[in-house]
């Protein structure tokens, strides 16, 4: 049985990127050369990015794409790492260029996987099945491949498939298996979800059995606009043992030695009854030479509020690096909310570069100040004070507005302040709301919506407590300072725009209106469904009625990390102008 | 020959609003039986509205759709109309309920058209060709059907089809020509885009030619958020002939006597070559009667300007309206960019719906303000002054900034000023930014981008102008006031937040930039074919640079209604997080 080491680069890689990229993948190429690996594969897409949108219609790009994989199989021999097979995700056409008012199909765009070796494409797989559903739109832009590559290196049958490839149970994985392959590596770019590394450990075993060989799952990691890749790579047996793993949330290279069953010999065949044809390319027939074996890393499971806090953490530090900036800036109101973007602030960029302001106004409690600045000091982080209230006079003193109006306008005068110091000295804005207040429009649009980033968006009211909860007991369990004032935690919500006000009083229970809200928003639930759930009927009315009117403050939104718990994860695509009511 | 006497039904649906759109079906098909049509065809999913976006995933929404069809049957036989066959667009599903984690795919959700006669369903057609680019999404709703049906009517087999199906040479086209279809219906929700009813045209025609008979051309009117129907139904000769139209821009029940082949006798036959069976309902085998002739309506076509005009009035009066509001304001700077929104919004809603604030800075010119009043005073809009110079200073008071700090934040304080009016009074803010500045973020966001809809959002500078100049124009030649002052569309643009500022201290001449954009932005070109097309490769860098990093903005400015010439009309969907500068 011949062994081979495999090694899975488990990267960060930036849209449109393309040098950085390939550097990343010289790197692990040199790294797994030196670990004398026989294999080395890269994430979907790992030298473009992913996803590329619609910069996937821009010619300019895909010839960007495609030179900059020759250019790297040239650099990778030039490295002297050329004799180490190297499967790269990228962008590819073979398609006519496109002629004014072509449909994209016409490009013949693919989501493809080269295997590169002695500075040469030895061939390009295309993505079989492309998904068009959630945050996924695949159909938009690729056209399917139907072309299963295997490649024998030391005498072993290894297939490559991507992503969506391993979620169905027909092609390409049976024709792997037909063609006897000895490995089939999957990579992917699989954006992180609740519950989601459960289904994709049960699904990559599922294929190992289907196939009788391992499979090597390979993720990319890194936060990418309101996706975040999460890692999580792993290799396992058709019997069903983790051969190996790699952290969540990080970048890494797992290296792992597989006992192999060894090619057939002869050529593949071809199934008629099959759309998909296999094409066999021959690197190495003998057994590859290892000396030693290496001892298979395997990753620890995160339990579900580390897990949560990783997504947004890392969703948070990328959206901020990757777009230039080195320094955010928002509201401290000492409310749980900012509280709890402050701490992941300063975990994701460090607290030196985290600036955050409280901005009282005249029914802003005492205990707010007091806890805004309990907050920054224990996060130590930079703190200042901003009085709104001569400002709010000078607008009430222009225009005569009463109630809601001079609610919201306090708001909007702590957003424009934040935007004036985000202009003056290069910080990116952080809207602090979360997912149950942005659900039914519980926020000021152009006020504390104000950002570039909303961390927690996505984070319902009553995960916001968990969190919290969790982080400070993490302190206390490392021995350090809890970062949130026990106060922050245990006193009632309040927007603090006019005296002794509650959420209570505008929103029901939050344990209520988050339920509510999971089975309308996250679900397919209608009104009955939630009724027969246990819900009042007339709460429920109260609240998809809320929902169904913020619609649009939530397009005005800032994007955030997504960590839904729907499997098809993502805002729903609503028309603004919609009278449907009766769902 | 028999003849046939056709109704289309040109109407404007609310998305979401099926009683509604019901009604409206039930109005025109006595209109249609009171003019003794003997065949009405309403238009794509008109009883749901279009595009339902991801209204089509929630369950209760389709039920509600499919059962909104049956009663709506019922309604037209209890009219005194149900001898009529009305063919009726809607939403509808033949796969298994959904089951948590479901892909859409399995619920076999369709976009289809019923034909309905006395109180009953005769039968259900569902698309065949589903678009999936530009501002269509269908790949990620629906399911493609695979039978064409025709009805036998006064002795005329007539074949139905929808939309996108008249785009494609081969199916259903050609099947209805190989079962003898002596009418083919085709219903649309076509979106507006320049020049594309000459494209519609030549392809009816097209059609016509192939089949051997008649196309009847239907497309709904009116706007939803940023799409615009724009209407202009069609019936076309297989010799060319354009047989009747209706107009652009608003609704019209368009009737036409038909004369066409008799049906061949005995039933259609399938064609073992083709993925697609035929079904025929035999409604009337004797020619229908009828008594005198109508004479076919022909509508003008519209030149360039008026049709552009009459869909960015559409746009917005249907965005107003349909989301529930009666007025709107908006900041009114003397400009000509608030200025052609003024009178915009005064043609599409009525000047005494229009409130326009004057907000003068220490930077605003004399010439400004009396500009503002002159032309708020020919349009008879609601005019006030409120000046933003005090508030401006408590700010600068409280924050030490300089620059373009402060020159956003006098946009800001004018911004958060409309807000506070528009919750005060319940107006819809508009945001007055045109598609240059836009593209290139030379505007404020949370300052002038605040608004629910930015009317000439995607209209360039260079176009405003042009479209400024014409309404001029058209109200001389109907002997009213000019509505814009002269000096608004003389003066050189200014944003007027520093001393003598002029745009283009900061941007190239608009000809220039403009060129640029509709290359860079609506089109495909890069920075070689544009450097290829005249314009100085330093220019080319700048704006390309400025386009890619205010991808953000626009993401967070408003909808407004799209009238690009690009073939696939919309913004295009760019990660917010991109490095690629190589385009």
């Amino acid at each position: 049985m011949p062994t081979l080491r495999i090694a899975l680069a488990q990267d960060n890689p930036v849209v449109g990127d393309l040098d950085h990229n390939a550097d990343l993948i010289r790197r692990a190429a040199s790294a797994a050369a030196a670990a004398g690996a026989h294999l080395l594969a890269t994430g979907e897409q790992a030298l473009t990015g992913y996803p590329v949108e619609d910069l996937a219609l821009r010619h300019s790009f895909v010839e960007a794409s495609r030179e900059r994989l020759v250019r790297l199989a040239a650099e990778l021999a030039e490295d002297g790492n050329g004799a180490l097979p190297v499967a790269v995700g990228y962008l590819d056409a073979d398609g006519a260029p496109p002629a004014t008012g072509d449909s994209p199909a016409s490009r013949g765009l693919r989501n493809a996987l080269a295997l590169i070796q002695d500075g040469k494409v030895l061939f390009r797989y295309y993505k079989r099945h492309l998904p068009n559903y959630g945050v996924f739109d695949e159909d938009r832009y690729y056209t399917a491949g139907h072309e299963l590559h295997l490649a024998r290196i030391g005498g072993v049958d290894v297939a490559f498939t991507i992503c969506e490839d391993i979620w169905q149970e027909g092609e390409p994985f049976a024709v792997a298996a037909e063609a006897g392959a000895g490995l089939v590596v999957n990579v992917n770019a699989s954006p992180y979800e609740q519950g989601k590394q459960e289904r994709r450990t049960a699904i990559v075993k599922e294929r190992a059995a289907q196939v009788g060989a391992p499979v090597a799952y390979l993720n990319i990691v890194g936060g990418q606009d309101e996706l975040v890749f999460d890692g999580g790579s792993m290799i396992a047996a058709p019997d069903g043992r983790m051969l190996a793993s790699a952290r969540r949330f990080g970048p890494e290279l797992l290296i792992a030695d597989l006992d192999l069953e060894a090619a057939r010999g002869g050529d593949v065949a071809n199934h008629s009854s099959r759309s998909m044809s296999t094409a066999l390319h021959r690197l190495s027939d003998a057994p590859a030479p290892l000396e030693t074996r290496i001892e298979p890393s395997h990753a620890p499971d995160l339990d579900r509020l580390e897990e949560i806090w990783e997504a947004l953490r890392l969703g948070l530090g990328d959206y901020v690096r990757k777009n230039g900036f080195a320094s955010v800036i928002f509201g401290l109101s000492g409310g749980i909310d900012s509280a709890l973007t402050a701490v992941l602030a300063r975990d994701a960029i460090g607290a030196d570069n985290v600036h955050v302001v409280a901005m009282p106004s005249r029914y802003s409690s005492s205990h707010s100040l007091d806890d805004a600045a309990d907050l920054a000091e224990r996060c130590g982080l930079h703190y200042s004070v901003e009085a709104i209230q001569p400002i709010v006079d000078s607008f009430v003193s222009e225009i005569a507005i009463s109630g809601l109006a001079v609610e919201n306008l306090q708001a909007r005068v702590r957003g424009t302040l934040l935007m004036a110091l985000s202009n003056q000295h290069g910080h990116l804005v952080l809207a602090p709301g979360n997912k149950s207040e942005y659900a039914v429009g519980y926020s000021t649009i152009y006020g504390d919506a104000v950002g570039g980033f909303a961390p927690i968006k996505d984070v319902l009211k009553t995960l916001v407590y968990e969190l919290a909860t969790w982080r400070n007991a993490k302190a206390r369990s490392l021995g350090e300072t809890e970062p949130i004032p026990e106060n922050t935690i245990l006193k009632p919500p309040s927007a603090e725009l006019r005296p002794d006000q509650k959420d209570s009083d505008s929103l029901p229970d939050y344990e209520i209106l988050d339920g509510i809200l999971t089975g309308y928003v996250d679900g397919d639930a209608g009104r009955e469904d939630l009724v027969a759930q246990g819900y009042p009927a007339d709460v429920v009315d109260r609240v998809a009625g809320l929902v169904d009117r913020a619609e649009y403050k939530r397009r005005q939104s800032a994007p955030g990390t997504k960590i839904t718990v729907k499997s098809f994860g993502r805002d729903r695509r609503l028309p603004i102008t919609n009278r449907f009511r009766g769902k």
